[in-house]
């Protein structure tokens, strides 16, 4: 068996390419802008996370009482970059993953260039991140928009 | 990229292996045993499970209007012995789902030597079947033993 190819097939299914957003007033933007890779599991698959976080040889595993998962995440840029995406890279996403993992590459290589801290990038990069298929977020594209600072 | 080790990876998270049981009259212990290997995904990702279906190259495809879902189901337990079963023994599932693998595997195999067609064997069966994890069955373990002919 080849671990990293399943490690590809396994994320189609639970994986997540996610880029949150959060108002700090500190920041140029108004707008921290936070990328994950992650992959949640029943209290019951711990174990197979561990394998994960081996295999990915980055992030880490917290437990949500909320949803009673663990979750395996990759929040570093840093590790995004040099790990989690070239993964995907050489053992590529077949299903409708492969487009949010597009964007998410595209939003992190943005990131790496700093253009996040600016106006003009960080319109691109929200306008990017929602069209991740996602669930729900606590922001609508309008609003988040509305909280930048001008 | 290994495809068979994607498709590991994937059932791991979206595969189900699970027995099901049919009150039949005109069979000789009452109840039917109906194994069935399956993945299912949203509308959106019907190319992925064409892709299933090619690669595992046995099952079909159908459509639920009631779950807006697509699946790949395999039903006959020929194909599930001679191609679903040496699959997962060659690329193994690595977590909990694993567990039901075993007990299906060894379902499909006593079907195959027939012991479902008589009251000893299909006790056995029903045991096993019911250790699987499954969601909601319709019948309790007890109320199918009531239904099997004595």
């Amino acid at each position: 068996m080849d671990i990293h190819s399943y490690m590809t097939g396994l994320t189609e299914g639970e994986g997540c390419f996610c880029i949150s957003f959060t108002q700090r007033k500190k920041l140029n933007t108004g707008i921290e802008v936070r990328p994950s890779f992650s992959i949640s599991q029943n209290e019951k698959n711990l174990e197979l996370l561990k394998r994960v976080r081996q295999c990915f040889d980055c992030g880490g595993i917290r437990y949500s009482s909320q949803d009673r998962n663990y979750k395996f995440e990759v929040r570093s840029i840093d590790d995004l970059i040099k790990i989690i995406i070239p993964h995907f890279e050489k053992y590529p996403l077949i299903g409708a993953k492969a487009v949010d993992f597009e964007k998410f590459a595209q939003i992190c290589w943005m990131m790496r260039s700093n253009l996040h801290r600016n106006k003009e990038g960080l319109i691109k990069i929200i306008d990017l991140a929602y069209q991740i298929n996602y669930g729900k977020r606590k922001y609508s594209k309008e609003e988040l928009l509305r909280h930048m600072v001008r």
